[in-house]
């Protein structure tokens, strides 16, 4: 009889259940129960209160999701090893590892180097501390493993990790746009010619797939407000840097970086913020206190640039781009009956490459309430 | 044309509106947005990774409750002006402002006055601030307006309180035994002799909620890992003042009390607790790491108490108690189309008096895992 | 107080709530009882056992809709009187009065008028019978009435009854590509000079709105297992009437034909074709055998015609037709904070004209299973 | 590559999918199909108009469980064949079989026989046709298997039966009493000296399913609406039968009763009672008219008997009783981790032996509506 964990979570029918002895002792890691405290959606919650969701919780789901597609796929008579399992369920359970507090906000701020190579040196440290149970995980992950449909589970266009944060993002916003046919789209995958590929069944539930990651990304993604808090708090970290440049500051070249990253969540930048509050500085303490008592700047959205807006802590602008499906990227391939593979856009007969290829670029610009 | 905002909710079909300025006024408040820091379970997110969700958005989630009630009373001809609408309101959207950081576990730590205190010292505040705009609302909420169902619309077995929570803990934590059919209950509410109650036709949704409440009880409140969790925080919070006596100490006849007081939530503490991991004072370290990395103790519950148990940093006992429906406090009573005016012990079929009263008592004791 | 009856509804939260008695008694009408009887989608349950749904909840949950669409307008400073209100919901809820058994797939054959028609006559008859209580709810279905916007929620591109189905069907089917935010696109209705706009922020649910109506056309409502299913009922309502041309025939000239033709629902066709599985005729016996055992024909789908196929009761060809959003028809029009009023093809950055006048056309071609 | 069927149901996240080929052929066995005829909750649908699901889905949710439950047992270690597995799955599947027209209000009326009786006549009868491969499966149904937990999981105080009709009558009628955490308890299920029992984390899913159930019972199946509607119905089929004693008559020991079984459903007994609206005898018409233009009889319900009533077509009296947990019937067992195994009764602290006990008896009292 085997050991089993139940796992709580309100997205998957409440739980899901862990049974291996080396995924629980990964669970069980310092540095994957720190992703507790570092939320999914960093301030999106000034706008979607529910979203305190955390890459902690995201992980575990994604893991969940990987296992059924595990199973999916065995049973659709693809050849996957018990090995090549637990492989890629370590390789999604901790991809997204190396992420630091307000993930993509700060990701450039605090330390020169994407949260893809924190997460990589993460998984080889805790590799050594486990004597190589993480080989296959990291192989799969770094997409060197020979069977290239177990990478693709991790990252492609329908990997497990975004059907996993679309379907969490939109339970805990509350908003309904982003519910995709997780299940269903599972219940689709196949391989063929090493390539994970989609019944031609499940071609209305990708049709939808994209559609809801589209307007997820404008309706909570990209929304203004959460744009002008993001705007607030990378101001803050600038100005806090300038008054004293060692301020949250890591460098990825110190012996001691892991360790070092791996002792800050979002807490500690909160509450950083909130002592600077009753800094010395006019400009940081303006910037705090606007951030924690949610007294945000106006901001703008337009579909042509802004001229002539001041670059100073409280104002500024950007540019804001999305496209549904990338080219560039893998794409997402239908597999029909009798064998024919060929690519969404040619499949949808709603979708075509003319829609999935356009890129919406928007332009922001911010500035204090009242102002002009 | 009246200015509305939309607030997201995922807990009630994505979202809430409120329109009136005062009670839009009252959100925008620091002491009101502080509570987006301040988790509605404490440490139960330990084991439900989903219950992140805050006080802020419990008071909120009552707030629309106590709109539908309101409105669902008035259409049932009962009595309510404009002004006991808002006071109603503002009383259930302020309710819980004198939490501080871990609500109920820290309550008695922190500081020697229940919550329930501060929360009227702060509403006090907030009212001079706002030239007697909550006047209404103070005296709905110390139950002494004239009229005593709106008292229990905010505190009473059945109020708005218990209703949302109830919904929002079962939807973030995932278990479905507690929810609960919230309009239903709601469409029944009325009023008789200045009495809130329940119409004929809600036994059955009042008799499920008074269950659900139960299951909820020991289903996540007093589950067991979080009672394990919260004597290590106890015993954090008892280790550092014992070594520095004016750590997290409030004095609530301190001049500036509210003031420092409203300065501090979750955060604060889970970052002090991360910096003590470094204490020089092994039984802080050690506790500290327990709590950060989540190996907590082992705990066991039995239904006759403990003997013999050690009561130090590392080891203790306490008690457990739940009563499904308190005699004690107000019952819940049920109208009836003849007029006639019931407990709802007497009305149920199901529930009789001696399984209301039934309090279930439970013993529990933690120590290191591994020791017996 | 007010009489108020609840009736339960599994797609709204449990239930709705009706208090107006007008309104009560055209529900308890037979010809409004009678709609129990006819299923919202025909044959459909072939395919989604659980779309057993009937046009008797669809009427009463667009019913539920105008009152909450209603309320949002009047909360926003729409003058609409009492009288008013309770017209656009008399029209509401008897818009699909006159369909008949199977509704859409045996129109043409069991009558040769359309359904509205059909509506409109019974909506007249019982105005008689009522005195008149009907005369505002006939003008605004008929668009007769001055205030154009209330025909507008009555049916348009945006209108109570689409609201109502899409998520209705989607519930009942299980096909979560037709989750609407409902509740949210209610919320944004408005109204700028004499026609029902929906304000800016509103945006983003509407392009999900109009594309979910995509994908459920075809994944519900073009199924082609459900267009084989209905081919085969066709052909059967075909072949009786050549052996019996009286079979089911109703003339909308004959005086008793209103009352006729409320006597037949879908048991009747139902009970019909099983004793005709018992028929000396062989072709009638065996299309009967096929529906009622659920052994349909082979049905393909392609984007060019079929040729040289037979046209017999076992043999057929047809065409497919959709576009999300007709240009012919009303267009939904997005109101901005600044005043300006523009078409969705213009106010969106995911759904331009050219999606949207899209029409996609697909052939299909049925015969018996395992015949090339 | 194992052929797959997926069958869609809005109950269980859109669908459940099928690869077994004997059971596929078993799904499309016309007996089976009659069951899409067949509303699972009778005449409930005119108190809860969602209540249209039929018996055939129900037993495809049951299959649904079953093939859940199975996997979960062998994860933990009990040994379940690929033979026996097929067995449990079909005797689940067909389960229901036997049910008539409106299965429980007139199953004594219809037929003298119970409907288990008739499902094993039936599965005897297909087991022929499909030589011998329903052998298994008609042991387990019979419980003369010798794995006893096996017949447990068809039929018990926690059988997959009763998990999915709860649940599936719950999500059709939108009660959320009847809401079971049926993964949670599924995930708990174990086997113990070849009982069926549930592991120890289970106790508080078990006490939520006990009491959903006794709510269901309550707001439900004894709706005293719907025990007035299939008052309406007995007394027809009553009243039918005086004026022509063959109406509806079922012979089980004639040869041809299961062929003339199958052919009748709910649609021959509605049609049939829409004719005798136009019937000579005034007591029929007039009880005919009731039912189908919804003029039900008032009802009222006592904890005493009514006396004095007359017991005529349109008056009538009768009992109602339910008891939670039948302890004549197989008990619910607890198997904690130490080995011990208790009944639930014991294991509860919420639920003790004299709460499951209580058996609730009602009397009620039918008569037309303005009688006093």
């Amino acid at each position: 009889m085997t050991k089993r964990k139940i796992i709580n979570d309100p997205v998957y029918d409440g739980f899901l259940s862990v049974d291996d002895p080396v995924i629980l002792s990964v669970i069980e890691h310092p540095w994957f129960q720190r992703q507790r405290r570092i939320k999914q959606l960093g301030l999106t919650y000034l706008v979607y209160p529910g979203a305190m969701h955390t890459r902690f919780s995201h992980m575990l789901g994604a893991l969940n999701l990987m296992g059924r597609a595990l199973d999916v796929l065995k049973q659709k008579g693809v050849e996957i090893s018990d090995e090549e399992c637990r492989g890629a369920k370590l390789a999604i359970l901790l991809h997204d590892l190396g992420h630091g507090p307000f993930s993509h906000t700060s990701e450039r701020v605090l330390v020169d180097v994407p949260h893809e190579e924190i997460t990589l040196l993460m998984m080889q440290r805790i590799n050594e501390q486990m004597d190589g149970a993480l080989d296959m995980a990291i192989d799969i992950f770094s997409n060197t493993y020979h069977k290239h449909f177990l990478h693709q589970l991790v990252s492609s266009q329908l990997d497990m990790d975004r059907l996993d944060y679309l379907g969490r993002d939109s339970f805990f916003t509350g908003v309904s746009e982003g519910i995709v046919g997780t299940d269903r789209i599972i219940t689709m995958l196949n391989v063929h010619d090493d390539e994970l590929v989609v019944d031609e069944k499940g071609i209305y539930s990708v049709e939808k797939f994209i559609i809801s990651r589209r307007l997820m990304y404008w309706q909570v993604y990209m929304h203004k407000t959460v744009i002008a808090a993001d705007q607030v708090l990378l101001g803050i970290l600038r100005r806090a840097r300038e008054l004293d440049p060692t301020v949250f500051r890591f460098d990825p070249a110190a012996p001691d970086f892991l360790d070092r990253f791996a002792e800050v969540d979002d807490d500690d930048v909160m509450v950083a913020i909130k002592h600077w509050r009753h800094s010395d500085d006019p400009i940081l303490r303006t910037l705090c206190a606007s951030l924690v008592d949610r007294h945000l700047p106006a901001i703008r959205i337009s579909s042509t640039p802004f001229e002539g807006v001041e670059n100073d802590y409280f104002h500024g602008t950007g540019v804001l781009r999305n496209r549904s499906y990338d080219f560039a990227d893998q794409e997402i391939k239908v597999l029909y009956k009798d064998g024919r593979c060929v690519d969404i856009s040619e499949a949808s007969d709603q979708l075509d490459r003319r829609f999935l290829e356009k890129q919406v670029t928007k332009y922001f610009c911010f500035h204090p309430k009242g102002e002009i």
